[in-house]
């Protein structure tokens, strides 16, 4: 059937299976006896003890030897006197003490030990005053964790280093299979590489109900995401309701009423985010990948000619028409009044022309503009409105890199996304930080492409400052984005299909460049992944063994 | 972003949209203008109507023109006055009745028009007595529906065919957009092409729990599956608690509280399994695939030697022990008691020598047996005494197919599955049956090997007698078997990854050899999809589009 095993010693694992909380770590290798079917033979299975490993790796991070027990009456959070208060600490407190103390959606009282002490407290101190507050790409995230019995600190700027140093105190705790609540005396140091560490779903190809994209914002807070990327609209469908333009949904979604994003729906959403410090970027693609806004929006579309006559097909937003960039400017001031973000993400990608070259009246505007027959620049003459519309309204911009590579000029402060690999990532990521701008990379994270096996190690492998250039380009490099396209993804395959392969991206981008080792990385992983799953999301696994609670 | 679209014509596809209960089918082309991303390119939308598609497609059926409504209140499901009763019937009419009239698990009331005739009942008839019966290899799933108001019939030899027949029925019915719950004038008379149509889960490489083994369950009897292929126990773990020698799960789980299938586990499987109509084959796999044996039945398996010393690693059972054979008597005695399948699943694949080669107390046995140093020998001998102990316990066996490429001696009752494409499948087939044994084939069926994109293409070509061999080496062939090995599966992804895949398998299994158009059997995918996703199953998509009841 599948495999030719190592010979095993069997005594060994059983005494090993009898020892607290063992993870089971099936180190696979592939070989291929068969033609067709790639059958992977596994290893003698390496046995790996749970302790609270953290992931992403913090920056610093001392371990005692010496561990309290934390008992579900007797703990709690509290502000330290001279700190900051706000609704999103408070909801911290409640989230985090239900992570600690929750199994299988029950409240589980832990076993307490009379010989351990016990941490009864973590006191936390926020510097700056947060309520009401969104993330920012300038947001300070670094906090101070010093945990000893009786009484644990975390120290941070902003209620942002809160939420994170929250997430490694949680992951600093677990659970013993004698059912004892554990953790370590630790002190933590910790800041993240990149301040913009992305996750792209696309809400066009698949509609995503709401309950979805919510538990992504849980699993990306587990793994210190700090940015929501929403390809809210695409060809397929355009299920944003605009108050703008509210046939856009009624003519271009799926379904008007059942596969829709209305107004509350996005509130909701942004607050979501907001509390557990992920800034909501909504991306709405043009000129190209506008299919779905043509029912909704007469006239926005360029009509395609076969020879004189329009064929009854159109493709892109039609550059040449004023109406165009009226419609884009009543957009984009609605986007900036529900999107609280300082940047929106505007597209820019992948434009044919065969369209537009179709079409004479494009032909004569060409003429008048002095563009000859170069449509890159109709499309920069497109761009180039968009950005400065943009920017008219109050909002930085994001863009693909072809924006960049069309030599569309942009603003100082753009930031670009590489996300082909062609010629390289290097070569392109050298590219658009050598103009002064800078950049984000997903190019070797397109997590939408599967493979059979355990593929997180080429996610971890990348490195968006792996390329040829000064130190003030590579600071120019502001982070990266795991993408979800959603060709084949919706609500019954999103979760598992993710995570926990997008937490080797958020590893990436927030510890310290030297954390390369995979094999201390596969422990993280493990013990990630199965963190997740207690926490009731459907991270799939990496390879053979078991969670001590499994998803059920 | 992910993609050049061809021009759409939003305009259609917006009057399109507005139609009852449309699916939308991208037919997508894979191009690669980019070296490592392989981005698909989908091409224009093909609009399909939700019609109450059939998968798999029945053998004779014709739908008429004219349609009927359905009322919750109305509609019942009765027996005819000369009909058998039983609980298998009565449990299906419950659970018909709701997959009917249940949306999101709320029973939702269906708008009824007065202008259409409305279907009040449909009277099953059921010839043979079903108290209490299991299904096996021999039983009829034959049917006979016929839709027309006021009452349809569906008449049917055994209860099986009844199950296989409220299927049909509940297929057929569809539920519009405004409400209305409709069926077509229709009349099937239908039966399997096939009578072993079988899902392998693998439960010891994860534990699954017994909630996904039955929502697979759930999903079979949806494509009318009618073997449960439990490999149960293997290398990993041994979560299967036996009566006979309890330390095997106590030492040999994962861990022997939380990942276990008790006895009254394997009851509740082996009943909800009987009430769908599908047989439970338990695997014990052995000579190989048994460390996880070890811990629990000291003795069983072959002591490695490094030189002349023993290096305190064990492989395989030791087939020179009398004790090995007692074991397999008393196990195999307690299978009978348990799994009331006439046939159990011996395994028999994929044995290494090393170990017995390294042994001297073997290589002494070999000498006293005369089988010199050919292990094959030893092999056959291990085997043959297995197949023995299966017979006289009164049970049939089904083997992997290297048993018999291994020369050893089967009765000819023996089922033979084909896992291996080396060297090739057909030749393998014709082998098998050459030698007057029935033969099930799984080789191009390992729905375990995921890729990106839309794959269930290849499962659906690949048809089981398609290899050079007389009418009675074709009519050897039973059947078929979708394996879903658990090196990267278990609850979190199970259902996702195997559905709607395994779908494809099911109609080749089940549907005329001449149903082979991939157009056709794309519209019957998209539904059926969609159907099991509004039935509650995580059905990941197919390609890019939508459901009128998404996941939720």
């Amino acid at each position: 059937m599948t495999s030719t095993p190592a010979a095993h010693d069997p005594n060994k694992m059983a005494v090993l299976r009898r020892t607290q909380a063992v993870f089971s770590v099936l180190l696979v290798l592939f070989v291929s006896p068969l033609p067709c079917h790639n059958v992977p033979a596994y290893q003698k299975p390496v046995m790996v003890q749970q302790t609270g490993k953290v992931l992403p790796k913090p920056q610093m991070l001392t371990v005692s030897a010496e561990a309290y027990t934390l008992a579900m009456s007797g703990f709690k959070f509290t502000y330290g006197s001279s700190s900051q208060m706000c609704d999103i600490v408070d909801q911290a407190f409640r989230r985090y003490y239900d992570l600690i103390f929750v199994v299988d959606g029950v409240k589980k009282a832990p076993v307490v030990s009379k010989d351990m002490s016990e941490l009864t407290e973590l006191q936390i101190m926020v510097k700056e005053p947060c309520t009401g507050v969104y993330p920012s790409l300038e947001s300070s995230e670094n906090y101070t964790l010093t945990v000893a019995a009786p009484m644990g600190t975390l120290v941070a700027d902003s209620a942002w280093g809160v939420l994170r140093g929250l997430e490694t105190f949680s992951q600093l705790v677990y659970r013993t299979d004698d059912g004892m609540i554990i953790i370590n005396k630790t002190t933590v140091d910790d800041f993240p590489r990149f301040a913009h560490r992305g996750i792209l779903l696309d809400t066009s190809r698949h509609f995503i109900p709401i309950k979805y994209i919510k538990q992504n914002l849980d699993a990306m807070a587990y793994n210190k995401f700090n940015v929501f990327h929403w390809h809210i609209v695409d060809d397929p469908s355009f299920p944003y309701q605009s108050v703008a333009f509210p046939d856009l949904s009624a003519k271009g979604a799926f379904n008007p009423y059942t596969h829709l994003y209305t107004q509350e729906d996005v509130k909701d959403v942004i607050e979501y985010s907001r509390l557990r410090g992920i800034r909501v970027v909504p991306e709405f693609d043009t000129p190209g990948h506008t299919a779905s806004w043509g029912a909704g929006l007469p006239g926005f579309l360029t009509p395609c000619y076969d020879g004189s006559a329009p064929n009854g097909k159109y493709y892109a937003a039609n550059p040449m028409l004023n109406t165009t960039y009226d419609y884009m400017t009543k957009l984009l001031q609605e986007i900036k009044d529900v999107f609280p973000d300082k940047y929106v993400h505007l597209g820019g990608d992948e434009v044919s022309f065969n369209c537009w070259k179709s079409n004479p009246d494009i032909t004569k505007f060409m003429e008048k503009m002095g563009f000859g027959t170069d449509y890159s620049k109709l499309e920069e003459y497109y761009i180039k409105n968009i950005l400065d519309i943009t920017t008219s309204v109050g909002r930085d911009y994001i863009v693909w890199q072809e924006v960049l590579d069309n030599g569309v000029q942009v603003a100082k402060d753009t930031v670009v996304e590489v996300w082909k690999s062609n010629p390289s990532v290097p070569t392109e990521m050298a590219r658009v930080t050598g103009q002064g701008l800078r950049a984000i990379l997903s190019s070797c994270w397109y997590l939408n492409y599967i493979a059979y096996g355990e593929d997180w190690g080429k996610y971890y492998k990348c490195d968006p400052q792996d390329f040829s250039g000064t130190q003030a380009q590579k600071d120019l490099v502001i982070g990266g984005e795991a993408c979800m396209w959603g060709e084949y993804v919706d609500g019954t395959n999103l979760i598992a299909r993710l995570w926990p392969r997008a937490s080797a991206v958020a590893e990436r981008l927030w510890s310290n460049k030297d954390v390369t080792s995979m094999a201390d990385a596969t422990v993280r992983m493990d013990e990630q992944r199965c963190r997740m799953v207690r926490r009731g999301l459907n991270a799939e696994p990496l390879h053979p063994g078991f969670c001590q609670f499994e998803y059920d």
